[in-house]
């Protein structure tokens, strides 16, 4: 009801403000059996984390994850599985400016308006620091699906009017992990560059698109009509902050065809169904077809901005901001692995629910 | 779980296959208390109907709507609200031709893989006669709101790539509905009929762009972390069948501005806090602030093209096939009810939600 | 939410008043592909029809069931089995005068309190005719059951302060089915006729107890901590009208063993893990063991007595009311049927959700 | 889905096995707002905690409640409120000769069988511990429900086969704490004391029935037909380990009355109404009538006796087991405020699930 938990069968339930004592969750339905790679989990972390790269802030978040149920001698057990983080390195004293004053485009007015209260306190529940949970719930799905073979790669394929070329039977993890900015090859690497390098100049921030591949689903998961596999990976990704658009296969460019070019023809081939092409993105009538689901998600650019901007205060008086602290240029490297995370949690759901389709 | 249940507090549940006895649907979860206006909604039935129009096949669906239960002198007694439209006019023998073939881009071949069975009259659950019960469910929804003061105004913003422009603040229903095409202004009419004559002509299908837009959600709808209003909304809009692409305010043309560009800035003005801009589209941390909720839907154009296409038979033969039937060049103006059905749906239950927020 | 879904992947929804145009429901998630036996379904609601026996009274309710939805040549889609029941034979009229007359022990002020209105023809959403939904969703359960060789048999164990003997091991539905009152033997059929003669010249009513047992569950069925076994079939019987208490096992009785008399201990036979006794009834940390499974369901008298009793009007006024019209001097016999179909809805649930425990 | 959760707008999620590194759980759909006396709080746990009474082990728990988020200098965020408690002075070690066995009457067997793995430590998931997460969440619940001014007491109404008469109008809480088995009189000290010395003295444990009354719920609460109030309940108080029965009002009593005896008839007084009896247990088809709320729950022995007893080993042999280790003899006074914390968590749902009923 609440919205602090995702899935069906496999639920992730988080809780947790950005200066609180913790963040955490629990993973809930995993079945049991399943080993729980500690090191994958925690480099899946490590992946989210604000690190020294040109477009991050010097921040430093320790994340050290502690599993509290759920497993036993390193195999789950069924049970729920839970988990913490400890928040570190807070400055509630940073926050103080902000307890009456409203960020532009920020969370603050909304959440005051929704509860009569709020945790000012760097966004409090707000915060993207609430994805660390979403990480390591991924994770676990991720550990769930590769016992099925399915391998999910997202990158960034644009970096505001930048985009970047990729060819989607090409792609790999480890070409994605060594570019700088997790795009899929470094011919724009230099225009990046200057592009990150002018927005830190006048204290501005950028957005741009990630682009999310994934493959070897087997044709039949999702749950039409309303928890269509599209729907529920859009409801996933749309959860994200800052996330503004999300198109599946072609996307809003599918608009401009005929259908008799949109359409994707299949053939037979060593008596195996195939498609010509993939318009799609993987998904027909709601439920994976066998072939690459590719979706696009459109991230904003940051909201807080170091250059001065018109608000208002709690008390309804006009007034003036800069948000100053500790902020990146722009989130997308480490949206990487949370977009990741939030398409294996919802085929990990998927999956043990197409467990009870048939008799 | 099974992905026909929508919604949490005020729950729509659909059934029916194209060809069985009858489409219909359980409202649950809508206060007592509510005037049922039966006209309002069989209104709102005959604005998804197949018409005579331009654009349209020359079907007729007479949709004769009864209320089975949860009604009583006209008003809501609170307990599930029941509605059947039955099937009329099917032609079963019509689809004995697809008994084993797939038709390319429909859901024929990815039903028959999850559930190992498939009622190939007519796309069976697949059909997009399923959105009957959404329309219902939606009007229902749409008195709910309205008790709150709130519109919903979709329209067709984009036909292939003929966009129509529009002002915000000054679109109404009735314009939209005097449109042919349920655009929101007739100046590119002429260039519709030609691309829909064309169309017609090759025996080819369009798609396009709905816009929506709500105006008076107070502050403080939606759910986060994963409930966020825009999630739940694309889920709501993802479901509906040949839906590519959502976005929400500036969606995907975001990406290309800075942060101090990008953000809504915030003032007072008669005690009334307002924004300057709504580049987010209403939502901010997934959370209505106010202002206008504004998306834009992508739908691919319809897959059953009069075309000869290669595909593949049950038997896993290559075949071609051209798909004949009563047909529509393009869903466009019927989904525009459709759109603000889903729409309708999330808000009643976002509104009932709310009641529980605050002490 | 608002109560009228059961189960979380097997789900029935029902819907329907009284004295409404119908009664029915939506079954949601049953796997495709299980032969839907009508003729089984329909005899399973002649079992709770009101006959011509002793006890019943000479109503007629022709409970002709129309499937809508869900089943393509006699097998299930996968996709929502939709149902309905028609309600004929209706007087409202009869019902004039409890307009404004609260009926003791009745829900008409409960559901005026909670609703602020209410259909006061016979009971509207709060009559037994309410389980004829039920009892249509438990059957198709039973066939899902049946493919795991599941026998659940309900039987009338105790009538007024009247107990009827029976060998759990030795009853079964035949033997049932042949006794006027459904009870597990004869040898009491004399002591009952009489009580309900007297109950009938008094203008009075009846309670009793209602057994069933369940063959053949495997051991690990059910999801603790909250999902126990026991607490969903209780939840399950207590949503039935006029049940007032449920035990498993020895239930209340166990409370007067010391631990070691209480306790199941098991032995090895023929490399078969077998209990020496069964005073847990089947289900031990809320998960079945494999031994039959037994509760016990205390059923109230029913409240419509011919006999004068004193109550209020909706105008807070102190009056009088004898309840005239067409109503059984007990319940439990029809009760039966609707015993089987709770317990088999939770149990075809169950067997769903085993199906994603482990990996 | 996997039975962790309870409630459906004021959600407990609760995790961890006895011998893990904590026990905890997350409350979700906490109004914002609510004073969260911690002080309360922990009052409550220490109820629950083993002491040094006559019935109990000398284990000692020391309990220390950590919350980590949701709450906000002492007030409610609307966020979700994750709390963990330490596992502490374990001694896993006293439990590897259970390794391979399993207890009679335990989950032992049963949760192998479902999961195919099992904690072994101390019953693991399905130990008694896991019930401090459920008085947590049960005593938020209580702070938002004396906001409604409702008032939950339980007791020890039985203790073997000795009943301990009581007064449903005098009882208090400040009574039945004074007593050293939180009975709501003395005249049976002496007799329990006799029974528990001997069950000490032989090996053996004992059981008993706790009844519970709730004073103030309004009329109007619960969500017929599936979750009638009594129904959820039941659910509720069934989910609490050794738990074989639960009735209400009347319950099995009430079958062997005429229903012109079993009726709870009203009247008007000082424009209020009233009823003369209270048999219904202040529930008339499944929803609250005003009246006090009465149960009684059934607790059979506690199954760890130190007599020696046949069980299997998970190598299906025949063996003979004593359970030593530190239990009680009867859980009786410890499952008082279990008992009332199942009981909050549904009303407290019931209260906010109430604000939706009506227009």
């Amino acid at each position: 009801m609440s919205g602090n938990t995702f899935g069906k069968i496999f639920k992730l339930h988080t809780f947790g403000e950005s200066h609180g004592k913790a963040i955490g969750g629990i993973i809930d339905g995993c079945p049991a059996g399943l080993k729980l790679d500690a090191e994958f989990i925690q480099y899946e972390l490590a992946r989210r984390k604000t690190n020294q790269g040109l477009w991050t802030s010097p921040r430093n978040e320790p994340d050290e994850l502690q599993f509290l149920s759920g497993v036993f001698e390193g195999i789950t057990l069924g049970t729920p599985i839970a988990f913490i983080v400890e928040n570190k390195n807070q400055n509630p004293a940073d926050y103080e400016h902000l307890k009456n004053v409203y960020r532009p485009s920020h969370a603050d007015y909304t959440y005051e308006q929704k509860y009569g209260i709020r945790d000012y306190r760097g966004g409090g529940r707000s915060s993207a620091r609430e994805t660390v949970a979403r990480v390591v719930g991924g994770a676990i799905a991720k550990l769930l699906l590769k016992t099925q073979s399915i391998e999910i790669l997202a990158f960034v394929s644009k970096i505001k009017n930048i985009h970047i070329d990729y060819d989607v039977n090409k792609i790999s993890t480890e070409q994605i992990e060594k570019n700088p900015f997790r795009c899929p090859s470094h011919h724009k690497d230099q225009e990046i560059q200057d592009i990150i390098k002018l927005a830190k100049k006048t204290g501005d921030t950028i957005g741009g698109v990630i682009t999310c591949v994934v493959k070897n689903v087997p044709a039949g998961w999702g749950e039409p009509v309303f928890d269509k596999l599209n729907a529920v990976l859009a409801h996933a990704l749309f959860s994200i902050n800052a996330v503004k658009g999300v198109e599946f296969g072609n996307g809003f460019g599918i608009v401009e065809k005929f259908g008799s070019e949109a359409n994707d023809e299949m053939f037979v081939e060593n008596n195996r169904i195939q498609f010509r092409t993939n318009y799609s993105g993987g998904i027909q009538g709601g439920i994976s077809n066998g072939n690459d689901i590719v979706m696009h998600v459109a991230f904003k650019p940051i909201s807080s901005v170091k250059k001065q901007q018109h608000t208002v205060s709690s008390q309804k008086e006009n007034v003036t901001i800069q948000v100053e602290g500790r902020h990146d240029v722009m989130i997308l490297p480490r949206a990487v692995p949370i977009v990741e995370s939030m398409v294996a949690l919802v085929l990990a759901d998927m999956y043990l629910i197409s467990r009870t389709n048939q008799l």
